[in-house]
């Protein structure tokens, strides 16, 4: 990376644990090849300290931002000076703008990277029907991001019953002319299938919904980066649907980072 | 630079303005050189916010400490959990470590870098008396730590002789066995002889001593860096004398601090 002066701008990351995040690697090439002089640092901080370092940050004044990841993402919310609409209604923050007067704006870009990975990989969700496995943070962001995008309806599949309808009635306020429904392990007949659970992370999982009713015109999605290729997609696969890994909605989703939080030349 | 990861430990400086300061190369190039997966950023902070920024520093654990300089370094003595002797009788910190449980320790390392750096350069303080020009913030730092070295005499000659008094008295407290004298501008009869004023930082300062009364067994010792030769160590060479630079105080201290602030591999 480029030598730090008295004239770098800096951002960090506040997360616990921090040792295994990737971002400082990541936003800092970002910044290298577009030739910003700034440096994204890791800060470890617990759950019972974040509003003291948060308050604290707000009086640096060479501090762009700063990304929020596990287990801060909801605390953030009521830290900030200023949260966009859809990151309130999430329920979750995971990356603040440091404003020059120091208020802090917040945002939540999960499901924004998501749709973001989704048309780079060339699957446009606008006017589709979209059944969402899973009703907990990332399926929060990313619900609301596809209806943000226009989907034609939104199914959601979540095994406690009572968070999906949680989430159902969050949408509904917010985007009402968007059918949402609670759906069934059953994925058939929806355009794009997307699993937002973390089942596949580990090996042995049982799959989050039932490939067996899965149909080649169907595009399954997955949010799991590691394996690349989840049990869900190799059955996916096998059934003859197309398939979009998890990768993208991360890197798509750096990028917009960068840009929410001022990571400019 | 090493690339930022999770793991990179963190460390600071806090100043207003910041832009000029050159610690940030010299300590990222120090951690380099000696294998530190760390780095520090420059962190600028106004007065009015130096005790948010501090209190939420103490709840980064992977911060290691923060150099603080102007114009902090008085205000830091309270913000410290624990303040080192001289430091408090000097009345200011310009290095902090954060301890592994949060707590702050503050030390100023202005003095004992000036001491190093006579010593690199061949001149032992031990046992000799000094003529001390100045009794701010520096000229302080710099008595307590000859006093510390043993000096057998130390001799301040400041404009305001009031602030001169103030310094002897709390000098004498903490080293009773060092005899402290209120000097006059003339130097002569001194084996070292030390400019801690700011005089000669600009074109056209008068000197800060009688350079007319130097004589070819006195060193005479610097605090400014820039220009390496001053005024008065212009007059100090023409007059037969051994001169010594500002230069090894920093460089010095910068080891010090990197050392008190536990930036090892």
């Amino acid at each position: 990376m480029t030598e730090v002066t008295g004239r770098t701008k800096v951002w960090a990351i506040l997360a616990d644990p921090i040792h295994h995040v990737k971002t400082p690697q990541a936003l800092n090439a970002h910044m290298r090849e577009r030739g910003v002089d700034g440096v994204l640092i890791p800060a470890h901080v617990g759950a019972d300290d974040l509003a003291g370092l948060v308050s604290g940050l707000k009086a640096m004044r060479n501090l762009g931002g700063f990304i929020v990841t596990v287990p801060h993402k909801t605390a953030m919310v009521d830290l900030c000076d200023e949260v966009s609409e859809p990151a309130r209604a999430i329920g979750a923050v995971n990356t603040v703008r440091r404003n020059a007067d120091g208020r802090l704006v917040g945002e939540m870009l999960d499901g924004a990277g998501f749709v973001a990975g989704l048309r780079q990989g060339g699957i446009e969700p606008n006017g589709k029907s979209v059944y969402l496995a899973g009703a907990g943070g990332a399926a929060n962001a990313i619900a609301f991001a596809l209806a943000e995008a226009g989907v034609s309806s939104l199914i959601i599949a979540n095994r406690t019953r009572s968070k999906g309808e949680d989430l159902k009635q969050r949408l509904e306020q917010r985007y009402p002319s968007v059918p949402v429904e609670i759906g069934t392990p059953d994925p058939s007949g929806h355009d794009i299938v997307v699993n937002a659970t973390s089942l596949g992370l580990r090996e042995g999982d049982p799959l989050p919904l039932d490939a067996s009713r899965l149909s080649p015109n169907q595009v399954v999605a997955e949010i799991i980066m590691q394996p690349e290729t989840t049990a869900l997609l190799a059955a996916a696969k096998e059934r003859g649907c197309r398939t979009h890994p998890g990768r993208p909605m991360l890197s798509c989703q750096l990028d917009l980072m960068a840009d929410f939080m001022g990571m400019h030349p």
